[in-house]
């Protein structure tokens, strides 16, 4: 079984090819692969399925996403972009612009110089970067994330000090707490306390603290997976937070702002139509899963 | 560059071929490469070299180990047997006596159905296996670990609890504490406060209890690493501690003792002269690390 690693601001994924889907994932073996120590080590699995095959004309590309405990996600921001840069290293598909089929629909990921975003010297902000550009290794990656909406207030008791925030919705559900200093200062090593009532289904919490002109800094507590290195769509909605905070939401919509996250650094334009998420996207390594280990696995 | 990723009882290593001892391997590298999220993640790297070009010429084979931070260590225990694994899987040795090099000496590995280890049935304890013997994914490998020796009496404070325990080196200084209850209920997340003028180079400190006959139950704060899912020299210690502790030691130097860590289960023989570690050894895939993203680690 082939694979490959890599990771997007430090989430970090395992890369399995299955053009034909013939593939079986049980969930067993995608944790038993994601396993950190007695496997290959990831946040998820990346499934790289013929879109035809799953059902998807509309794109040449499925992406089957796994968390580590082998459930599926609809979709995720940071593994969207290694998805595609594994495709456009490996011939599988060319720039500049890349439609995937994920479980959420299709998303569009963009090889640009996107504004703000370092895409080599000379190149004005937002250009395309044409289909056959070299990729660098910090080439950036941009993916339409979808609306973003502010749903109402909400607090969260993070390491023992209550946090106001705002309910926001990125399809997924988050809460995201403005705080004056910095985000290294809270203790999240357990998950925040929120009132269930209003998140049945659990939330994402993020701490965000505006660190200068559209800049702000952000660390963030997963429902079931805890604390992780980034989180995308956590950070669209750090950014709706921070412009909500200087009084510019929903006029701001539109705008970009700089994410700094524990793995790296992220742009958002947060919009109420398709928000923008825009960073790296790094190829670690290729190989292929030991024989005789799959067969134990699967045991 | 190729690779494989292996481990033994949960301890996980980064292997890396280099026969002629051209590779070049800075500290920043390997701790790139061992980083658990922006690289392939693992508790250290194995260097595969060719033993007479590294001045060895009594063994074909030299362990150069590091650290996941970089530094240089002396042996592994758990490391040496997925080093002398991936030997015989990739037919670069034959069994069933792999003598290695490391920094600490030459060191001995058997591919041998030790006394009390899983070796497939009908196959009396001892009998070392044939060269061309082949391996089954839970065939295990015993590596002498040299001798083990009680130094003295001590003490630690494990998460705001007092143990009493025994200085013992096994190579490298160890402090096992025996106690009376699972240790699962101790709280290793902090390291364990010791008298820094009994151990100015700092201890490993074991937590072991006794839960049948030669048999315990062990978890361990490494030195520099924290807490871990196994450590071959720790189980040694433990081994010696609990035979201490039912008045059998040093007479019973010698006997076999199971030990369970976090990451499975070791097949230990304390011994004053020469302690044998026996226990699992897997390889999980092997690779190529992409060259775009080495570049990018060297800059």
């Amino acid at each position: 079984m082939r694979f490959a690693k890599g990771h997007g601001t430090g989430n970090d994924f395992v890369i399995l090819p299955d053009p034909d889907g013939t593939l079986e994932l049980p969930a067993q073996l995608v944790a038993r692969i994601c396993d950190r120590h007695a496997g290959l080590g990831a946040d998820g699995v990346l499934r790289v399925v013929g879109a035809a095959v799953a059902g998807y004309p509309a794109a040449q590309w499925f992406m089957d996403y796994r968390n580590a405990d082998g459930s599926v996600a609809e979709m995720c921001g940071n593994g969207i972009r290694v998805f595609v840069r594994y495709l456009l290293d490996h011939g599988l598909a060319a720039g500049p612009v890349v439609p995937v089929a994920t479980w959420a629909g299709i998303r569009e990921v963009r090889l640009a110089a996107g504004p703000g975003l370092a895409a080599g010297p000379g190149l004005a902000a937002g250009t395309e970067l044409a289909a056959d550009t070299e990729l660098a290794a910090d080439t950036e990656l941009t993916v339409g994330m979808g609306p973003a909406r502010v749903v109402g207030a909400g607090s969260a008791v993070v390491g023992g000090r209550s946090c106001a925030g705002l309910a926001i919705t990125v399809g997924n559900p988050h809460l995201a707490c403005l705080v004056d200093e910095p985000v290294a200062h809270f203790d999240l090593s357990c998950a925040p306390l929120v009132d269930d009532r209003q998140f049945p289904a659990g939330v994402n919490v993020e701490l965000v603290r505006v660190t200068g002109d559209h800049q702000l800094e952000m660390r963030v507590h997963e429902r079931g997976s805890g604390v992780t290195l980034s989180c995308g769509t956590g950070a669209v909605a750090a950014a709706v937070a921070a412009a909500a905070g200087a009084g510019r939401w929903p006029d701001g919509a539109g705008e970009l702002w700089t994410v700094d996250v524990p793995g790296g650094r992220l742009s958002v334009t947060p919009d109420g139509t398709n928000s923008l998420l825009a960073g790296p996207a790094v190829i670690v390594a290729d190989g292929d899963l030991d024989e005789s280990w799959l067969n134990e696995q699967m045991r």
